[in-house]
């Protein structure tokens, strides 16, 4: 005796990006903008105006990835309990990208799931955690480790709160916009070597066009597949230097820009990529003096942390290898002595 | 400045209900049987022959409503951790709707999502818990308040695991059984009157319709909003039954079965339900020893009560009141008046 349950159906959790100075954001039920303490110093005095709900609250969450636990989590839980937040009520992430998946999280679990709103304050969150739903938590085995995938009802990218944001972390955004460009669109990589990112405008159509190259990416592979990990570009390598350096001397845009510049290499000796293109990457990725260089000291240990990550699946490592620019292959059977050969190019910076 | 982020698509989220002795279940790659105590000890010799997978672990909770926690949760997902189970792994919930509840919410979140197959091993959880996807653990501020919505791949309904079930379990998920007929099926009323549970062939047909009653509501309702709320019939009072005795003196299925005396003396008050129809489901619940009477000590404490629920918002409470047998009307605006009235019918037993 079976009974078949029948599931199949139209879902539709489209949603907007907005990218322009915020006017207002009305007729929300009851909301909680969920911040860190120096994003509501700077910034809460210049968000709270344009808000617009029966009942506002603010809780503010320790800043950083530190801090992207379960304690911080139950925390922000707990108070959502304590203001009795029900299942009509709005969160509103506001910070970045630690804010971003937690509080996404935090929305995705609280009575099964609420909705929520994400108002990025760094360029890297804007370009990146604005688009594919992914939330989560660290926890001692590793990063994101325990997460869902819970979309935003809406995503508000005001370039105002990039104003006060160090150089280095807009840089760390600008690597991931370099990224987008490298792996799916030579015409965008050929404007940004072109166009001035400090200037608004330019910044503007740059996290625009980043925003829809990765959202026409996660709009074919909502959950990681096959063409999603093309995002990874970089990340193979930059996961195991951030793993390296305990994920305290580079940003993770920063060890991005590392990575791919290493992934060229790769690509080089694969024949994918000529020595002119790879050279196109990494004077972009200098001319905002992102990192484009890191010493390996043990090339067989830097090897064996491949095999740490998440994402690679028994002894197999899946790279996403530029093939020039505005184009690229995943493949898993690159021959261990070129990834050996590759490596050894960063034993001296 | 806008990007529309567009993901309608088909989600299919099928899968089948097997009501009949399990076989094999067959290739799984590495997966996790997750239990507790009792039944492992009754029942692992049984299933452990049928399942087929590259690896195998196993990994007991303690058992019990109380330990449907964060302790609990964290503790299962370390267990995850340390088998290295990933991405392609499968948890198989072993046990009944705290076993179910738990591990379906484990693989909604580890990773962001893995699969999971049930087997419960509960007469209540084989006709609830099997069907609707809910997952979900307690805390501090109440029952199921932090969960997600996550469908199995698959359910195995094999009554062998009720052969060792107390009778007061097995009348508990009977109650279940005569609600899904009293809400939306007379002639499975009728059935139900005519025939004896405890006979095999009977108990899987009624597991069988009330399973494939819950699935036709829950196809057209997935997430909690209108027709889903049907299945709460009896379960407004229960909750405040529940919450008076501190979950201690009975168990949820008997709690529901005093709810829905409650909720039909409502129903006739209002006239949806005649006294003749009432009698009907008082004695089908009294045939299988269910109780039918909780005797109220404080009429408005338990008309308070009634606003703890988180289902409840606001000021108004939504009653499920059946309409004869068969069908129902879902209100919310029965007078307190009315609801008094009804309350104090139970003031003695």
């Amino acid at each position: 005796m079976q009974v078949d349950i029948s599931l199949k159906k139209i879902e539709d959790r489209s949603y907007t990006i907005f990218i322009e100075p915020i006017e207002k954001i009305r007729n929300l039920s009851k909301a909680v903008i969920v911040t860190n303490p120096k994003v509501a110093g700077l910034h809460l005095g210049y968000l709270l105006p344009k808000i617009e709900a029966s009942e506002l609250y603010i809780v503010t969450l320790p800043d950083g990835e530190d801090y992207k636990n379960e304690q911080a989590l139950n925390y922000l839980l707990e108070r959502l309990f304590d203001h009795k937040i029900d299942r009509k009520s709005t969160l509103i992430a506001f910070g970045g990208g630690v804010i971003g998946d937690m509080t996404g999280f935090a929305a995705a679990i609280y009575q099964r799931g609420i909705d929520f709103i994400q108002i990025p304050t760094t360029l890297l969150s804007q370009v990146d955690a604005s688009v594919g739903g992914k939330t989560g938590i660290n926890n001692r085995f590793g990063k994101n480790l325990i997460g869902a995938f819970h979309q935003p009802k809406a995503v508000y990218i005001d370039t105002h709160f990039l104003t006060t944001l160090p150089q280095r972390e807009f840089a760390a955004g600008v690597a991931e916009i370099v990224k987008m460009a490298v792996v799916f669109d030579k015409e965008f990589f050929a404007w940004l070597e072109e166009h001035d990112l400090y200037e608004e405008e330019h910044l503007k159509y740059a996290i625009k066009r980043s925003v829809e190259l990765k959202a026409a990416i996660v709009a074919k592979d909502e959950r990681e597949g096959g063409m999603r990990a093309s995002l990874n570009y970089g990340h193979t390598f930059a996961h195991v230097i951030e793993n390296e350096t305990n994920y305290k001397r580079f940003l993770h845009g920063e060890a991005v820009a590392i990575g791919m510049v290493m992934a060229n290499e790769l690509a080089k000796l694969m024949d994918l990529m000529s020595q002119e293109d790879a050279q196109r990457v990494k004077t972009l990725l200098e001319k905002y003096n992102l990192p484009t260089c890191y010493e390996i000291k043990d090339v067989d240990s830097f090897y064996e942390h491949f095999f740490l990550d998440k994402k690679t699946q028994a002894d197999k490592i899946k790279f996403v290898l530029p093939r020039g620019v505005g184009d690229f292959v995943i493949t898993d059977s690159v021959p261990k002595e070129r990834v050996f050969e590759a490596l050894k190019r960063f034993t001296r910076c």
